[in-house]
């Protein structure tokens, strides 16, 4: 076993279950007696020298981590840019690693913090200090290739299926003299995972989500109209699941289209509200909208049991591969069988992971574009199986924990990011 | 034992448990060898003669419309005009109790519920048909006077309690380099009961959230940004829960204040988009917000057990009722101990609740406007104790169960309403 401590980082939006695997990264290198670091905020944390000693939270602490949404150490929306472009902030990083015997980097995000950790593992080698990189991966737009799925998908996936099943009976319920289109705005600004899972939500061509509109699919104003009126005149009420990233036929996000609100300002993002004023206005039905935003990305009391240990898997795995030497790559997920379904994590190399990008494939949307594939169920399904509660206090609230986050003591000068 | 039948209608939205008062009823009618009827969307369905047969479903299915968010027949937005304006549909409603030999009508609804249950009651005694009227509490709103608490409030409440949890931590996370304020809207048009509840997620004066806007406290723009900035610079972050009903200093909705979209057309309402803009734009921070809208009151995954039991403990209590001969009284909860928290269904009349609201009390708010007092807790707090998850099936989707809603047959012409 060599000597050295590891670093751990979140990076990009956080997701139910990203602390799953920083409990997984903390435990098992404890149980092979590594110093595991973590870095306040991500990459920004690691740059100014900010990192926090993990060997100071408790056992339990580590444990009820598992079950805790948000990002323990802070993440950050942060990227590098080339080593040309600013080679003094890679350098930096060796820097800091040198100082605090940092031999194993494990960055914890989507496609762009495999981009950071990759190069660092080659800056590391000009600048003759030894450091391996680890991808870890983690986002709710399952949009990482050469995994299957990614870590943080299955639970928002399984929030927004419940979200529509149980919404889909209160809609039915108030259609006959009050609302009779419901608009619900999901996550996914460029691929439509998050949106397509909706469609787990039905079974039956009766059954809501009746409309989904994905990224990838330009949006039909015409169209849509026609399909909420079809569905309205057939089902007594429609369900319609948008993408926030869906386009108007100009190209421009239509969360971005340009409104004006009660103050007189430009109105922040919604594709849900601009939809229900076009379906209330053309149509005249009545409308409501949600828009949960950051409620499903952080519902962790919803989580999906698969999406939960894949998590704490691929924290395991990354401990795993630096104690085999690997660098350079990511613990992924490879489906081994759908069903029964079942799945293992292998290592993928960063240099085919970093800056792509995932869409959702043609074959998982239906012809007329507006719902999932029997293809998509097939390999949706799984995703959202099993629960994993939280535990709950008496006073009926789920029980999150909070580190410490004990500083480590600062060996170096500032640095300006 | 009187012979007759009763018939059961739902109204106004819908909540997480109101199926489960739905299967009281028919539960404790069966042990009790009365045949229950439901009316098909409320009062509407009464009017249309469009009964259900509940008979026809099977034990095994009424149970599980215990934990079946939605309203198993059919709600309605559809107040009745007073007898004096509309005669008619009272007695067309005592032709149709008649026609089908209902003895006892159990309205379940919140004050304008109560209001036709009462009405029906008296102008049955002059048409010279016994009908008793039972008025059965539901709201998520919490609104109705006489009663500790609605049925169907808990559960919203600890909805938005854990929501704001969990939301706290991911916005917490992303603060330093993202999202330093987030704004999450929440129903309560007229009464901050909902808003209230948000309160419990937090403890701590750093906890979220930070900032409750209630409908009962006019809207400060320059205080509400003092607040907003203050609590960025102590905590690194803000979290706001809104009520829809805020009004801005001329007294109209903030989500009524005239918008308009990426189409052109009239935006309809969301007091979390402009407040949200109105901190991004004042005070230069990058803001998220959410708002559930039915997510709230639909999600039965995450009900309050204490709520479910009350919702249960009222339909049953309902039937009870009308086997004592009891008529134009709603079985309401009665708290009877704060530590241990006990409570008991008792009868109240119908007269005393009918057409009145129950406001937030002003010892509830904090006197900064923001927040929520102890009292405010140790009212709040019982509400949302415990879990009463719903069975989930193997694709890990709750299993919710849609009645047959088999139709009784027609004997009287049909009636315009």
């Amino acid at each position: 076993m060599e000597s050295g401590k590891l670093l751990y980082a979140q990076s990009g939006g956080v997701t139910a279950v990203i602390n799953a695997t920083a409990a997984a990264v903390i435990e098992t290198a404890r149980r092979h007696k590594i110093t595991a670091y973590a870095a306040r905020n991500g990459i920004v944390g690691a740059l100014r020298e900010e990192l926090i000693d993990t060997t100071k939270e408790s056992a339990a602490t580590v444990r009820a981590l598992r079950h805790t949404p948000g990002g323990a150490f802070g993440s950050c929306r942060y990227k590098l840019k080339s080593i040309d472009d600013n080679r003094a902030q890679y350098e930096r990083l060796i820097e800091v690693f040198r100082a605090h015997e940092i031999r194993w980097f494990l960055y914890n995000g989507g496609n762009d913090s495999a981009d950071t950790a990759l190069k660092l593992s080659q800056i590391g080698k000009t600048l003759g200090y030894d450091i391996r990189c680890i991808g870890v991966p983690k986002t709710v737009d399952n949009d990482l290739v050469m995994t299957d799925c990614c870590p943080g998908f299955g639970s928002v996936a399984k929030y927004t299926a419940v979200s529509v099943r149980e919404c889909a009976l209160d809609v039915a319920s108030m259609a006959q003299s009050s609302t009779k289109v419901f608009v619900m705005e999901v996550m996914g600004r460029h691929a439509g995972w998050i949106a397509a899972s909706a469609g787990l939500a039905g079974t039956g061509r009766g059954d809501a989500p009746h409309i989904i509109l994905f990224p990838e699919i330009p949006f039909d104003e015409t169209k849509f109209l026609e399909r909420v009126r079809e569905t309205v005149d057939r089902v007594g009420w429609c369900v319609v699941v948008a993408s926030e990233g869906i386009k108007n036929p100009e190209g421009k996000f239509l969360s971005e289209a340009g409104t004006t609100d009660a103050f007189g300002h430009a109105q922040l993002g919604g594709v849900a509200p601009a939809l229900a004023s076009l379906v209330r206005d053309k149509l005249k039905l009545k409308v409501h909208w949600a828009l949960p935003d950051y409620l499903q990305r952080s519902a962790r009391h919803i989580a999906s049991k698969t999406d939960a240990e894949q998590a704490f898997a691929v924290g395991k795995a990354a401990v795993e591969y630096v104690l085999k030497g690997m660098n350079a790559v990511m613990p992924v997920i490879m489906r081994t069988s759908d069903s029964p379904y079942r799945w293992k994590t292998v290592p993928a190399p960063l240099d085919q992971i970093a800056n792509r990008e995932k869409k959702l494939p043609g074959s998982f949307v239906t012809k007329d574009g507006f719902g999932i594939t029997a293809a998509a169920r097939k390999y949706l399904s799984p995703l959202i199986r099993g629960e994993a509660p939280p535990p709950y206090g008496k006073d009926g609230l789920p029980e999150y924990v909070v580190f410490k986050n004990t500083a480590v003591r600062k060996k170096l000068p500032e640095f300006d990011i």
